[in-house]
């Protein structure tokens, strides 16, 4: 059947392309339709195959793998709305500059908008939340296979360039869907790819040069996903200015100790000190990574306007939701470590932010013996950990892991979605990160994202995986108890609390996982320590909302107290 | 504060022209920025509100009331992934032709586009599988609320229209986000629609006078959400031809008893032996309906081409996967059936089509008392139903409801995902459909398909609620073994298979639903008939892939015996 060597050849090239310009992982979701694709899948030397029933878990999946290990994913499900379920993964991928391969398989031309079965238009499916986005042709004899290998180049090369991101590739296929397993393939069509590099300008390094004598400066560290190189610490060291770490910056951890009154990891509680605000005011900030997490923070930067704001973003959509960024500098930092700037002498301003920092340390650590909440938890929970990583879901948990993650020597890298920010897809995106890292992984998690995304657990039935997942179960959405809908109790429960009453031991029992339910920090420090031969251990923690909300006001309030009050 | 009366005002006039256009049910997904709107439907008369925590699951259930009710269903999230959640049921929606409207805040347009948290492109976010999509102005003090009043009627009447589908709607919304509970709202720019109706053409009445004259002809229905009017089975008992009735179709309940031998309910089995279709090469098919699900059906007439093949549809976008429709007539089918045709007498083609059904049952019932599978299951399901809404999963279950179900004079309404055939989301379109019938609902569903969309079960913690969930556990992909997929050995369950090993009971007790594991007909139909006070029973039913197939084919080949041939 001539049709079958076709398509053998196609698939094969296909596969073959995306391992040669560096995938080395794929995730499949099971259909029909993409049955020549997952054939070659598993055929393909180099490139490890993962499965998953849920396609938008499949998607967020790929999400973490891709975030963790900076290296593009392959994803592949069959046509119709299997592929829409990629698209809240899709979007997250966009905006936080993730490189994800997504192949959707299609119905050739003759069954689109024909009235078929499982036939969508697939054409620029994910509109502009991918970088690029193709309609493959069929394979028939006609189609050369440079060709094919050459867009497949693009694509990765694509998805890979900065900024970094999805692209999308639609193939469709008709039938007979079955490969000739042996037929041999020759590599066709590769080409080389050299790329420039991206260098500070002499102006640039002008400008920066002249920036960084200022005496109150701030360098702000937004989210990075790779450890950051020895030339950043010591440029920090001979720098001298308060770094402020967003939790995701990853320079809370694997902390160079010569760096540590430089990082301050308490900002977020230190700004929301009026007395504080007032007198500190930079002269200079400098961004790297967007912006960081911390409202405080935004709003501060909002209120001061530095009069000189610098940002560095490869691309030219800076991210400035506050429109105070003054310098926009599109290029790569690594050209920002190699600066040679002289060491400058410690001054007051870095000085005082490092005692408002111990002080805010010293509270904590009275506040965390003497009370309890989820906040306090999540501190027993980050004084646990080492040798792993840390995946953290939106809303509440992200911002427990801002106020209590305290600077630290030890190896632990943080992730969490925060291109839009969703509490969907979060525990795929853990398992993700894990099958990236194959290490101990953590995720820090509220009871509704667990909820939102329990098909991620799927992921523990399909392959090996070491992951404890920390569900703070204050049944509902806690973050609503800290904005100002709280104020109105009209609706307040139906619309923002949303209680399920849900509990998680019995989907902890379907998914064979080990469990603990935690109400104590010694049961906390008990679950978090012992861990059967299990590929998941899930701890649900049963807190209060009120609770919550009030413990952590009492520490914010008596730091600005200490800080001179409001 | 000037800003909170207008915002008032807005969301206000929003759901109040809403309810003014029929749109009475509003499914609510927790979030901050939608707070105004949130507010806004909680307070107005006349909207039901259903809450559900995860996106996907609650436009799937809106979908569910949507079709089951023949009315469009407003749907309201926050910014962000959320709204992307939505993408899989708005596509089914948009090829079911189901009217929705969708509804999702924004953040306004200086957050749009600058890395503000939760803010994503929004604009025209579900691309070409929505009818119309709006980016609505803020609500500011130049707005005139004639405009918008006029803009929600214009997005209703759109959803309404045929080829009916969802409409969206983006609403930026700027802080502070809490209403005056106080302010009245006084009904403004409201109009009067007045609509034309879609009658036959002389020269179509004329066409279709001739057509049903021809003996040899065959009249299919396909999907139908409502119940067919009394003049349908007048004018069938006129016509005399076979009805070819889709599992959909719901003509194979609520039957006419005068017109039983005429709903032919077998024609998928039917189908499956080459000397009926031979001998049985219609001269004329006229068609209703969108195609229905047996592929037999499709491969017969793909291969017989009928001289005159007549298909009704409203929309420009006839649905004919196989270019053999020769006529489309765009036009309700009410004038079908006041067509003025005389009584004409059965013929031998009529009768050959009775017959062969006819023993098609007498062969289904010896094998569905010796023989133990997925399809005898689903018969022995079909035969308990009464007085109910049955909701069928695609892939397996949908083709034995096409085999089993027996047309009777019940009253079932039977309804599936089948404008896009996934798999996804079918758990919360159930409860979609028993929260707009208001009266005990069965969900027959694979285990697949329950996985998939398990957070369709939040809805029992929210809500009233009378469904029955049977789920068929095969542990993986029950279609796949009957597809060319299956002669390949290799690779067949990691791709194909897919093997979780779950079972759904502690899934069950999570949600306090009733519970019954079922692998006999004998305990089957004593689950069937306890229901303790329970919102929700799971039925789970052990089957076997292997067993399935076998038995099947059996039923099959016997028929394919007994009517002559192969």
């Amino acid at each position: 059947m001539t049709n079958r060597k076709y398509l053998t050849e196609y698939v094969s090239a296909f596969t073959h392309s995306l391992v040669n310009q560096g995938v080395k992982n794929v995730v499949i979701s099971p259909g029909s339709r993409s049955t020549p694709l997952a054939y070659a899948c598993m055929k393909e030397e180099g490139l490890a195959v993962y499965r998953q029933i849920d396609e938008r878990s499949a998607a967020y999946f790929a999400l973490g793998m891709a975030k963790a290990s900076g290296e593009p994913v392959m994803l592949l499900c069959t046509s119709g709305t299997a592929a829409a379920n990629y698209f809240p993964a899709i979007v997250e991928a966009f905006y936080a500059r993730v490189p994800l391969i997504v192949v959707t398989a299609d119905r050739p031309h003759e069954l689109r908008e024909v009235g078929a079965p499982q036939a969508i238009n697939q054409i620029d499916l994910f509109g502009s939340h991918v970088k690029w986005s193709v309609d493959l042709p069929m394979p028939e004899p006609e189609n050369r296979l440079d060709f094919l290998v050459r867009h497949l180049h693009r694509s990765v090369k694509n998805a890979v360039s900065e900024p970094r991101g999805p692209v999308h590739l639609n193939v469709p296929f008709r039938e007979p869907l079955v490969l000739d397993f042996e037929q041999q393939y020759d590599s066709t069509g590769e080409i080389t790819h050299l790329k420039g590099e991206s260098r500070l300008s002499s102006s640039v390094e002008q400008f920066l040069m002249e920036t960084v004598k200022a005496e109150k400066g701030l360098l702000i560290v937004g989210e990075m996903t790779e450890k950051m190189p020895d030339e950043f610490w010591s440029f920090i060291r001979k720098l001298n200015w308060p770094v402020l770490a967003d939790p995701l910056s990853n320079v809370r951890s694997n902390l160079d100790e010569n760096c540590k009154d430089l990082i301050i990891d308490s900002y977020d509680a230190i700004l929301k000190s009026e007395v504080f605000k007032e007198v500190m005011v930079p002269d200079v900030v400098i961004r790297i990574g967007p912006q960081p997490v911390s409202k405080p923070l935004t709003l501060y930067l909002a209120a001061v306007k530095p009069k000189t704001f610098a940002v560095f973003d490869e691309s030219p959509m800076m991210r400035d939701a506050q429109s105070v960024v003054t310098h926009h500098i599109q290029a790569s930092t690594d050209g920002l470590w190699e600066l040679p700037i002289g060491t400058k002498a410690s001054n007051s301003y870095t000085e005082k932010w490092a005692a408002a920092s111990e002080l805010f340390w010293e509270l904590a650590e009275v506040h965390c013996n003497e009370k309890l909440d989820e906040g306090v938890l999540a501190k027993v929970l980050f004084d646990e950990l080492d040798s792993c990583d840390l995946i953290v879901s939106s809303s509440m948990p992200i911002r427990d892991t801002d106020t209590y993650f305290k600077s630290t020597s030890r190896d632990i890298m943080i992730y969490a979605n925060r291109g839009a920010n969703g509490i969907d897809g979060v525990v795929s995106t853990a398992f993700g990160v894990q099958a990236a890292k194959k290490r101990p992984a953590y995720l820090f998690i509220g009871d509704l994202s667990f909820l939102h995304d329990m098909n991620g657990l799927i992921a523990s039935k399909m392959q090996e995986t070491d992951l404890t997942i920390v569900v703070m179960n204050n049944d509902g959405g806690g973050i609503f108890s800290y904005l100002p809908q709280s104020q109105e109790e009209r609706y307040f429960e139906d619309l923002f609390g949303t209680p399920t009453g849900l509990k998680f031991e019995d989907a902890a029992r379907m998914y064979d996982a080990d469990y603990a339910a935690v109400e104590s920090k010694e049961q906390f420090v008990e679950a978090l320590r012992t861990k059967k031969q299990k590929a998941v251990k899930i701890i649900e923690v049963f807190t209060d909302r009120e609770t919550n909300v009030r413990v952590h006001r009492e520490l914010w309030n008596r730091l600005i107290e200490e800080l001179g009050g409001q």
